[in-house]
């Protein structure tokens, strides 16, 4: 099942996308796509409602992110040996755990904002894993298997002068306006066998910057969802980015290609979907 | 204005806290102490009905957080000069930004539990602010005070092995259940003259271990705010952890004195209430 929030934001309609195209209102059995709706109880009801879902008329629909504001975003560092490398960084024994703010996260065709005083914006490619039942202490990989939800595509958006040279914690480039499009779809778990075995992309004006499989991740999926709850309580709704491939700018040879206002960005994963973002200016 | 939130864990009622002690309900004016109600417009709201509240019926009233779950928990760190000697870190150039998950935030007199595999739990009592404006590119430290709704008591409760010996980003250390105990009161700027001149303490099993003043801040709570609102958008209800001062447990000689189940944590600042935790074992 594809899960949707269509409509403008702050006001999106929860909906479900057919194999076919079309969008379906979800709004009369759930709320929102939130953590009550992503719990198994949730998705059962939506998924045994779809043959009676009225048709949204067809129009030009803005989409919002896939899920409503998550309770966190919690994000993996170099998990990506290429990227690890590029970035100067050893391949981490452990997973690297960082957080940005819930309000970073946008639909997935927002406009990206460079933030003032930005001279290092860049761009990171990165499949979302989407949690639909409480993660705690969990004590193997089919048990962390079982809380996910859903995954999504996911730009993990990133000013690396903030992040890397003002005073060592990431946080600080993670966590400006518009940093975390995400979407267009919540593809639910079920349709997604083996989420270490997906393309993803990413270009800029065209031009392929990223193109990596998640089967190069050094920490997989399970080992992401299993580890982090030893650390913290994962929530239904919570979102993890699970670290991005080679090819963000940040790698790049001088002069590193960052972002700027006018360019467009879009990436995408296999089944996931596709986002474009025309990048504006804070 | 005092403002608390009373009653049982995710079913508080928010109320006024007066001079005499009395509980006076406010459920009829705000639906919660959350950005809405912290608003300027919610405060005079809540402060022009005060005469009319009814009074809560006298009970041992459970103290919740004294904001419904806040949008964003960020954190200065080495924010105390003795702070950042204690901790082997220089005193930072520019304000040290991190993240805590906001549903670490527990009531100031719940149970904090040392999470499993942990021997560094540690407690840091903070000044936190609570945002009543957003705050976006502020221009100066008048502008950024004018974001500010109140002040709390916070406990910005650390693992230090997972926040320092774990792959180098603190957030992993800093996010375990119960690790933000909030509270009791929310205070209101205006009660607050001069956030620079308030003494803070902790203390376990009633042994003196934080004792400092405010006005030791590296950066001041304006200046916080402003630089903050540089990097990110504070929204209303967001809270800042604005660091803390010297006496913590990573600061002690060996053997350490960081947390065991059974202990009794206590700490207060000046005019904002005392806090006391049990520690308990997750």
């Amino acid at each position: 099942m594809k899960l949707v929030r269509v409509g403008p934001a702050g006001r999106e309609v929860p909906a479900v996308l057919t194999d076919d195209g079309r969008l379906l209102d979800a709004s009369g059995v759930v709320a929102d796509i939130d953590g009550a709706a992503l719990s198994p109880e949730g998705l059962a009801a939506i998924a045994a409602a779809v043959p009676g879902l009225p048709e949204l008329p067809a129009a030009e629909h803005r989409f919002g992110a896939p899920i409503a504001r998550p309770g966190k975003v919690v994000c993996i560092g170099l998990n990506y040996a290429l990227h690890a490398k590029e970035s100067g960084a050893d391949i981490p024994g452990e997973p690297v755990v960082f957080l940005k703010t819930t309000d970073t996260v946008v639909g997935p065709h927002d406009e990206v904002l460079v933030p003032r005083g930005s001279t290092k914006t860049d761009y990171e490619v990165e499949l979302a894993v989407v949690i639909g039942r409480r993660a705690r202490y969990l004590a193997d990989a089919d048990e962390a298997l079982a809380c996910v939800a859903g995954y999504a595509v996911s730009n993990d958006v990133s000013e690396r002068e903030f992040q890397l040279e003002r005073g060592g914690q990431w946080d600080k480039g993670k966590s400006c306006e518009t940093f975390n499009p995400l979407g267009p779809w919540l593809v639910t778990a079920d349709e997604v066998p083996d989420p270490q075995a997906l393309r993803l992309w990413l270009s800029v004006d065209g031009q392929v910057r990223q193109d990596g499989g998640t089967s190069d991740m050094v920490f997989g999926v399970a080992e992401i969802v299993r580890y982090l709850s030893q650390f913290m309580v994962l929530e239904p709704g919570d979102v993890i980015n699970t670290g991005t491939p080679a090819g963000v700018a940040l790698g790049h040879p001088e002069p590193k290609p960052y972002l700027r206002a006018g360019q467009v960005v879009e990436l995408g994963i296999d089944g996931l979907g596709v986002q474009r973002q025309v990048v504006g200016q804070a």
